[in-house]
């Protein structure tokens, strides 16, 4: 038997169906990921396609957000676990180095495509060709398959990676990040749409891709509706939590005692950007609800409101304001700005239980993080929230919206015990958060790269008969 | 001796320095083309890339024009010596079959890369990848060195040419044909500059090709001025002048029979965009001396001036009537508005001599077009006039503007004899222009890609010792 029917055998004896599974079919699987890290063939090196942002960039500046530390945390993962992964990156001043070492197994590669300053994102596409040709050199000293699979990020990079995967023989894996389709179908007055170049480019990308990692079902869904992306090619790999930043740390009382808070008070807890998809309001009734039943609760309640308006909620910041004086319950509501990251761990913390009415939520990030810290979750049955919410578990689920549901939830954490359900639904909310962190998002790439060299390697043995 | 040294040895013996020279010391060669079509090794079949425009377009309709003539003409010269050429495009109609014959060694080849109709040409930079997917998907099924060059027109399809030679390991030849820089330093006023994306995009690929093909001393000297071209791989090719459409045909007398014009006046002609660039208005002064020293001749002279107002001559189209009534000379001066291009053969033919007092001309095709007709020419000594005319051969050289001079030159063609100086120059004018034909355009350009090749192997021989 030649190698190369050997290695065909090799595959045909791999389990099948224990990726992660697609769409919305997903949901039941990635409420509890598989740690594993070993189901099919693994890469031995990534090519990462991070075109437009660096993941040497501080996120919060320029174009460096969300998809900058997502790039790091998983490449890191990635290499954690035997996955080398070079970051191939738009060289933005002539003092960068060729390339960088990020984490031991990270490389970050300096491509020279346009000007260092002053190029604007919207004049990156005529940028594409000459990084895909940095690509090329860079690749170009190394043995063929030096590259296994290329993972892009964002439909700019997801060009590059089309031409790079065709280049080297290997499987395109995308991610999109955003898209402008969905932007577009929810663009605010006055905002001005995406060009129809990018939801080209983006149709291309769907087409092309061997598979396409969704951070969300939901945006795994809106790949197939909008873009009528394949299911059985779209992954859910939900993005990671900072399970080092939101931990339980030392506790409930020190955060208290640190933010100024009463130790023995029921503190249901809102956090978040305060517009009408969020749903500040409902947590609001529900405690008025409350307070009208057993005023005794007034002196022990304390309901933190974190967050400023965003989005349509900027156009009335005071109604809350003044819906918690209409209830009569200014006197239990302490309205906060926005905090950093440290305070906001401590906020979690501190709470009995966090309140997530929203009408709408992609993953529900917040929710992980406050249940990460060790403190329940009341949430919206919807969105992402029932997989970032084990139900009855690590909190409760509402369906719904009505106040007076959410004022039953809140009752079952109103409670006289040292030790009660605000404690005991925490600490299993801090496990099952555990499944969020970077780990189980690279276990879950890592099981889609599989996939994709899997089925490229089935078409290659179907093509040679 | 290995087969790859004997090469290099055969490579060694190469006469050198035969090619076009660049930039503004091709003006003494180009002057003269060599018709011959061996010096050096040419490739057996070039990749043509025109992405924007197709050359099946009917040229003067949407993004079609002058281009497509060149690419047209080019190739099939190209391949009538030898050399086959496969021009890819984007396709723009569902309804395109993937390759086209245009004629024997001339294949079109259609590739997909984004919408059919509906695509502008600013967004055509996001879709170079997708449309260089295609050409490398095309090649795919060739064995490795199916072409051995790649040809490029404009910026865009530079992009696309740059990856294709880079996979393939050829020279990437790159014409132009307008340049961002050249257009935004001479805007009018209201227009909108040309982005800076694109004027990035040209100096990449004048930096990253191999030849730079430009179509005018003056194109070779603003690519060296605006873009830092290196003058020892610019290269001066014109476009060819149709000799079939402007030859002589059945002569002058027939000509005139068939405009109306008297068999035996003096017809000074002017030919083009009436506008103070063209300086028309030096004819007339010319004219108003000439009939001044000599009132006889008022009977028998005719001035045409075929053209419509352009540019900045839009402003006051009235003004050039008014100075030949200002001068005195309205019964010997016809205006004529912009005639197809057979009439305009006609109006050449009938002609005594055509009259470019230009203040600037890039390669002066009118010069040629009249010369190919069989009349003489007085032109301006600037741009490409004193290439394009033989000065005392095929007609006379003015320096500066002064309109005395012109008369002076005029005045050289004023004569009773049947077979006068315009008949003597003109046959003279007749075999200079057949330098400028499409067999001499192709000539050239097979030189430039010689030399390209020439180079790329002296290079790759140094590489190795």
């Amino acid at each position: 038997m030649s190698q190369y029917m050997a290695r065909l055998g090799e595959l045909r004896s791999l389990p099948r169906g224990r990726g992660p599974r697609s769409g919305r079919d997903a949901l039941p699987q990635q409420q509890r990921p598989r740690l594993k890290f070993g189901t099919g063939r693994r890469p031995r090196r990534v090519a990462m396609l991070s075109v437009h942002t660096s993941p040497l960039h501080q996120p919060g500046t320029g174009d460096a957000g969300g998809m900058n530390v997502y790039i790091v945390e998983l490449a890191k993962q990635l290499a954690a676990h035997g996955t080398e992964v070079e970051i191939f990156t738009r060289a933005t001043t002539a003092s960068l180095p060729g390339s960088v070492e990020l984490a031991p197994g990270v490389l970050v590669r300096h491509i020279d495509a346009g000007p260092y300053e002053g190029l604007a994102k919207e004049e990156l596409p005529a940028q594409l060709c000459a990084f895909t040709h940095g690509v090329m050199q860079a690749w170009a000293g190394h043995r063929p398959g030096h590259y296994d699979l290329v993972h892009s990020h964002y439909w700019l990079s997801g060009h590059v990676g089309w031409l790079a995967a065709q280049r080297w023989g290997v499987p395109l894996v995308n991610a999109m990040h955003t898209m402008a389709k969905v932007k577009n179908a929810a663009l605010a007055e006055g905002d001005s749409p995406e060009p129809a170049a990018r939801v080209i480019g983006e149709t291309q990308i769907v087409r092309a891709a061997d598979r396409l990692i969704a951070n969300t079902a939901e945006e795994a869904d809106e790949l197939v509706r909008h873009y009528e992306a394949d299911p059985s090619r779209t992954a859910v790999v939900h993005p990671g939590v900072n399970l080092e930043r939101f931990c339980p740390a030392d506790g409930r009382a020190a955060a208290r005692a640190r933010l100024g808070l009463p130790q023995d008070a029921l503190i249901p807890l809102f956090a978040g950007r305060i517009q009408p998809l969020k749903a500040p309001d409902i947590l609001l009734r529900a405690v008025a609800l409350l307070v009208a039943e057993d005023p005794s609760l007034r002196g022990r309640l304390l309901v933190p409101v974190v967050g400023g308006p965003s989005g349509s909620g900027l156009a009335k910041p005071e109604r809350l304001h003044k819906l918690a004086a209409r209830l009569g319950i200014s006197d239990v509501v302490r309205f906060r700005p926005p905090v950093d990251q440290e305070e906001l761990a401590d906020w979690y913390r501190a709470a009995s239980v966090l309140v997530m009415p929203s009408y709408s939520e992609s993953f529900g990030l917040v929710a992980v993080e406050a249940q990460a810290c060790g403190t329940p979750v009341i949430a919206a049955a919807v969105g992402g929230l029932p997989v970032a919410v084990r139900d009855g578990v690590s909190g409760f689920l509402v369906d719904g919206h009505e106040p007076r549901a959410y004022a039953e939830a809140l009752r079952r954490f109103v409670t006289d015990e040292p030790y009660g359900p605000a404690e005991r639904m925490g600490e299993a909310a801090a496990r099952h958060a555990a499944e969020f962190g970077w780990d189980a998002a690279a276990a879950g790439t890592l099981q889609v790269y599989a996939d994709a060299m899997h089925d490229r390697r089935r078409r290659l043995r179907s093509a040679h008969g």
